[in-house]
């Protein structure tokens, strides 16, 4: 059919998306959400369809900007609309709902429909509600690996490149690469480690990174910093790497999806952009954790090693404890700061000996270490102070100040201590709701808000006694997150006589 | 958060969208496709976010105009946002992609906020994509089906209300319905009949009857119309009667998704809107068609009925022959012709058979005639032309002319014969590409665009006699369906012996 353009001085983006009255759309037998061609002077484009009742009139079309200018469709124009069918790839989306298996060239072109918005969010959920319900074979997670990882931009040290990840879950955890990166690249190891921001944690590595330097880089810039002192911690979320992860991340987020499939290859496809040789997997276990029993994390370490061997990098995978925080500071500054004392070998030692042991691996899978040995060297190099000035080297390198001090670091001024009611042993502390009060109180967004947890599993605490103090910028979000520490205790605090009968 | 308000002064529809720069939604932790919550002088109200690098700036939110106008937040005004988690029914799909029951409460929450655009088509679509590869019980398959009707509006006719639907997918079925009902109506039985129009197909039974007279009514027209004929032939889209129809068929139909728990409620939630007591469902079994073994057809028709008992209404299922279109006419206006044939006693005599025996069921079912005496008596109606007075009648009141002859309905001018290219036994007529070969002609949206088929399967054709004859509008369209024709023949012609050995 032919229609009078109607432009609109807005950019929609990427998924085109043009207006017909809903008049023309039955007459035409198009629906919405279908997709149509549209013909102008320059160039012919898929869109998506709405139908309006009076945005645009009968026999008129509204165009975005970018529409009209890709078409050169401009006002009062006439373009030509015709119904399209559907790309391929959603028809290897129906094939996997319906049970099938595909092949390479299948899911490259989905990949490449996801990144070139070419499929609706209705399509992209579709295919990731058909892998968690139905599944992937490794062949076909390998294929979403690699898909990913070409689609977007790549980053080549032409060094043995090695990385440690965390598939995380657990509060407190995000300083440990702080520590763990400078060791390593202190005993010769090059690691230009990107992370990512906490959405719902209450702080990412490259969040907590944020308090001492700048994180956002581009990969030029990372190159130079890792080239130059052996390792980076950087945000990976501005590098355009594996750019098909943000628009599936926009489906999962609302529906909490997270099929097993997806998840490998978000995590690899990533290290795959990053030539990345040597990967060390950090699976933390326990309640609350993103991975809550043994038997689940090495069914999940056994998928990433077959995954990482089909992609020639070499792995290992460690089960870690997760039932309860990582240290005692939960929260961007809070953590800072704790790295800080870690890495001047004050810190507490439940921090200071995972980083130890992740480094102490990274060691002798490098053969930098013969087995056994690892640690010993690890131990050496942040006793000896020289992890410290590895971390401070990369602190300047990225912007910061690398004589910053623990006092330097200001925490949120409005604090609260939360006391124990009575006598005895913390037998639990509970990772879901020690996120829920960090992020009351302002954590990740307010660098200055978190937890400090005073108490940890197997402390005794006496009646009175502050089990942990939450800190916050903001008066409001400090009486939001006592309120939900007072009612849903983060704590279990009892006797060693459990019950006399 | 708060930000300054940039208004748009475009209507974007029921489901709210917001725009906030992406350096405020990263602060902010907010991903595109979350829900905020925006407040105004008015009101507060929720709100899907689309990030954007330029359309607003830092510090500024984007409003269309219906968040404009319910909050009271106009243009540089000042608007509080917040991160808003998604609605209960987003866990409860969750559930249901995880394996779980749904409640009845949790399917009546899913369908509420489908209908007031609460959910996101991503969310729709996890719904729709976890009934097909999960799969519903009949009890949450009754719940949804009550839901569905009870969220839009219902006709009660004070009168005991038949119907007849056919599950469709076989060219030429559209008008028997126009035969059929006219038989039932003059035979005593009260049957408002809502059709739809084709999408894919050549004719729904609305675009073959609107070749007769209007279909588009309000449901207190619809009332007056079967008030005083006892029947109606119209349209049931625009009546608002099961509206997440429309929304869920808009996520369906790019996937072809048409889970079997969905179908049922789609079908019979119109049913139960329009208050019908009787039921007879035609299940058309073949190659090509939606049904293609009997196994299936059965199984279906059994879902069906226990779904029916369940709601209270009297059902019966019958498999018909589906192998081949319906009749010789394919197409709005051919199949108008048809119609007329038929009620004239002139009409081929596979339609004449179907629409009698369907009509003799339907008398048995209401008690007018005895086991097995139904036929009779709508051979009887037919024979007589009563039937034909009842169609007139129902034309009429639906603003049509009742005295119409088969040669004042225009068919396509543009006209081109397929020629059998030897002797033999037609041993198939492909429904698929009989579809799409008139779809090619211009039908459905074109009237007079369609086939008329001179043989059908056990028919002798010569080589050089003509074996069917495709209509168009459109001396480009009858182009593109001749190619297709002559590319993809939608027959076999066989010699009685295949094979020489």
């Amino acid at each position: 059919m032919e229609l009078s353009v109607k432009t609109f001085d807005l950019e929609a983006g990427k998924r085109f998306t043009v207006i017909i009255n809903e008049k023309d759309m039955l007459k035409e037998r198009i629906r919405p959400g279908d997709r149509v061609s549209v013909s102008g002077p320059l160039d012919t484009l898929t869109a998506f369809v709405n139908s309006t009742e009076k945005i645009v009139k009968e026999g008129e079309i509204g165009l975005f900007e970018e529409v009209s200018e890709k078409t050169g469709l401009k006002n009062k124009s006439i373009g030509k609309v015709e119904y399209s069918p559907p790309p391929n790839s959603v028809h290897s989306i129906r094939k996997k709902m319906n049970g099938g298996k595909l092949s390479n060239e299948q899911i490259y072109e989905i990949v490449r429909d996801i990144v070139e918005q070419n499929l609706s969010e209705a399509e992209i959920a579709a295919f990731l509600v058909a892998q968690q319900t139905i599944g992937m074979e490794m062949d076909e997670v390998e294929s979403l690996t690699r898909a990913m990882a070409d689609s977007g931009k790549k980053a080549d040290y032409k060094k043995t490149t090695f990385t440690k990840h965390s598939i995380g879950g657990v509060p407190g955890d995000s300083k440990v690469s702080l520590i763990n990166i400078p060791i390593v690249a202190a005993g010769g190891i090059f690691i230009p480690k990107t992370s990512s921001r906490a959405i719902t944690s209450p702080s990412g590595t490259s969040d907590t990174m944020e308090v001492f330097a700048e994180v956002d880089f581009s990969i030029d810039e990372i190159k130079d910093i890792a080239t130059k002192c052996g390792a980076a911690l950087v945000w990976g979320g501005s590098l355009n790497m594996a750019p098909a992860d943000d628009l599936l991340i926009r489906v999962e987020r609302p529906l909490k999806l997270d099929p097993l499939s997806q998840m490998l290859a978000s995590i690899m496809s990533k290290q795959v952009a990053n030539s990345v040789d040597f990967m060390l997997l950090d699976v933390p276990v326990g309640i609350g954790a993103k991975v809550e029993t043994e038997k689940e994390g090495k069914k999940i370490a056994a998928k990433f090693s077959e995954l990482a061997e089909r992609l020639g990098i070499s792995f290992k995978a460690v089960l870690t404890y997760g039932g309860q925080p990582v240290g005692h500071a939960v929260g961007p500054a809070l953590e800072a700061i704790e790295t800080l004392m870690v890495l001047n070998n004050k810190g507490p030692p439940s921090v200071t000996e995972k980083a130890i042991a992740l480094s102490g691996i990274m060691f002798e899978m490098a053969g930098l270490a013969s087995s056994g040995q690892g640690d010993a060297i690890a131990k050496d190099i942040l006793t000896s102070g020289r992890a410290l000035t590895k971390f401070q080297e990369i602190v300047e390198l990225q912007g910061g100040d690398p004589k910053v001090k623990p006092s330097d670091i200001q925490v949120g001024e409005k604090k609260f201590d939360i006391l124990s009611k009575g006598d005895g042993y913390v037998t639990a502390v509970s990772n879901e709701r020690i996120c829920k009060i960090a992020h009351l109180a302002g954590a990740p967004k307010d660098k200055g808000a978190g937890i400090y947890l005073h108490k940890k599993v197997g402390h005794n605490a006496k009646k009175g006694e502050p089990i942990f103090t939450i800190y916050s910028e903001s008066g409001k979000k400090l009486d939001d997150a006592i309120k939900f520490a007072l009612k849903y205790a983060p704590y279990q605090i009892e006797g060693m006589i459990i019950e006399e009968i």
